[in-house]
């Protein structure tokens, strides 16, 4: 049986192109003792993988050259040598970009889907969706009547952050790429606001719309914003650093926010957060969503795109901003 | 009687020049009811009146035009309609830059000078003191073993930063401009080690001096020594942001820290602080430092210029850095 893959070739400078990868068949070995095979339904594509790109230090090593290209999957398990891992159980891990895996079940979580759709468990119920869930509720300690601002926010994990801050109860307005996006935001998942930053003048509509200031800005994107941002926080904001999309393809120096002396003025405070350590409570935040999610009070959107042979393609539109929701590439013939 | 005092007349662009003030005198208006007359001994400097001097939305008012130039005074109460400020009694307060103030007591606190020497009331026992206590020990939550940085560390907050972080068995080292703060900071305060950033690669020192990370960071500086400690950062620092002298007198956009994403790699925090904002435990914190004083476990180092013709040249000291310890102007003729 045929393993199509997609291995991690070359440390990209700026934006990765086709060169970095080489796709590749292999046969698939068989199993040793407790082993189990998978077959992966859904691949995760997330901004993140492409800090595990860089040679440098960080919160996870770098994938290695040659290595198939780390990612997060679902799917199921459909040859075992491993009483835990029976066939047809579905699990969620760290398959890769590849069609198949081979586990000892190490970091592979089982998964139930039932009601809900398979790729949702990389998404909402899957790490964008624990981010999301720590890092507005924890980290930004939100409260009824808090002015929330949330920076990619028609992403998988913004769009999860401005809804729980509704399901709190307060005023959530989504920065986000293009009309169409802000009315998926407003119209859709019932943002208050939203800030198209493709045509409108950020500093101007953030005056505009935050007449009485910030009280959390969770940020996904760095730059610019979080720069123009810092001119509108109020007394004791807390501005949660989730991710800076606008820099990872940089390949100059990161453009630090200049307008930092804000947190001195407003004794407000920049905090980093790393989902993986909320690991011990994830089920809390699992059983919330999924509660959440059956009440109606969630709105999910995926853009799915089918074909392993479209990775990198599919990997581009992270960073293009040509998706909405959470981006997963789908193995073909799969439902 | 005449009172010379130093008015405010030109928003600076950059380092202040001599033309920003006016140097006046006039005479001293009777007192009326519940007023009481201030001869000031002692003028506290401080960068934070660079800031102030700013049109800008900050912590507090800007100094107006034609105004007398705001600072922390400490004096003694020489004429009073006030049964609550008798002559005699000593205050510290917001006496500005003159050699007499009128009052009727908002603001003014009395002190009793006693063991402790009067300008100690403007550094230790006073704002920077409160502003060294509350920031290292309520935002910098130091704990034994800690390895704390302070930067701007032979000065009036920097100095008293390390000596109470050593109190609390931390690892402390400081970074100042030169051989003779650095010396001063090693073997007159106690600290474990010390950066002369002047004549060394901040890069290299911390290094070399932080092979185990950085737990703890009280910034004064901002800048390019900002950026360096990112890069040294623990897992779960603390980044307490009181100052940013590098900045102050920036002729253009202030210089961001373009490493801050190490806060998300570290889930590491910077917070603003503004020592107003603990006004309600000042008493703490005042007992706390004179008891150490007392007990030997402070050394204090004052920089005193004498005469208010000499406030510019007093002022620009701040900036230089040609100082040790807190600055202060004192009245001629005064004890």
């Amino acid at each position: 049986m045929i393993n199509k893959q997609v291995l991690f070739m070359k440390r990209p400078i700026g934006i990765p192109d086709k060169s970095i990868w080489k796709y590749s068949e292999s046969e698939i070995r068989d199993l040793n003792q407790n082993e189990f095979l998978i077959k992966n339904h859904y691949i995760s594509l997330d901004p993140a993988m492409r800090g595990w790109m860089n040679d440098a230090p960080s919160y996870i090593a770098p994938v290695q050259i040659g290595e198939v290209m780390r990612a997060g999957t679902v799917g199921e398990v459909i040859k075992s040598n491993n009483e835990n891992f029976k066939i047809g159980q579905f699990v969620s891990g760290w398959g890769g970009v590849q069609e198949y895996c081979i586990s000892i079940g190490d970091n592979y979580n089982k998964i139930y889907p039932g009601e809900m759709p398979l790729p949702t468990f990389l998404g909402y119920l899957g790490m964008p969706g624990m981010t999301a869930y720590f890092g507005i509720l924890q980290e930004g300690e939100i409260k009824e009547g808090d002015i929330v601002l949330v920076s990619a926010a028609a992403g998988a994990v913004g769009s999860l952050v401005g809804q729980i801050a509704k399901i709190k109860r307060c005023r959530v307005i989504g920065i986000a790429g293009g009309k169409e996006k802000c009315d998926f935001l407003v119209k859709e998942l019932g943002f208050d606001d939203a800030i198209d930053y493709k045509n409108e003048n950020i500093y101007t509509s953030l005056k505009e719309k935050f007449p009485k200031g910030i009280d959390v800005y969770f940020d996904n994107v760095g730059g610019e914003i979080l720069d123009a941002v810092l001119t509108r926080i109020n007394k004791n904001a807390r501005i949660v650093i989730c991710g800076a999309i606008s820099q990872y393809n940089n390949k100059t120096k990161v453009v630090g926010p200049s307008n930092y002396m804000s947190l001195l003025v407003n004794r407000a405070s920049m905090k980093g957060m790393v989902v993986f350590d909320y690991k011990e409570n994830y089920m809390k935040a699992f059983t919330d969503i999924a509660t959440w999610f059956k009440e109606g009070k969630l709105k999910n959107n995926d853009t799915i795109i089918e074909g392993i042979e479209n990775f990198h393609e599919a990997f581009l539109k992270l960073f293009s901003g040509d998706k909405l929701g959470k981006l997963v590439l789908k193995i073909k013939n799969e439902k």
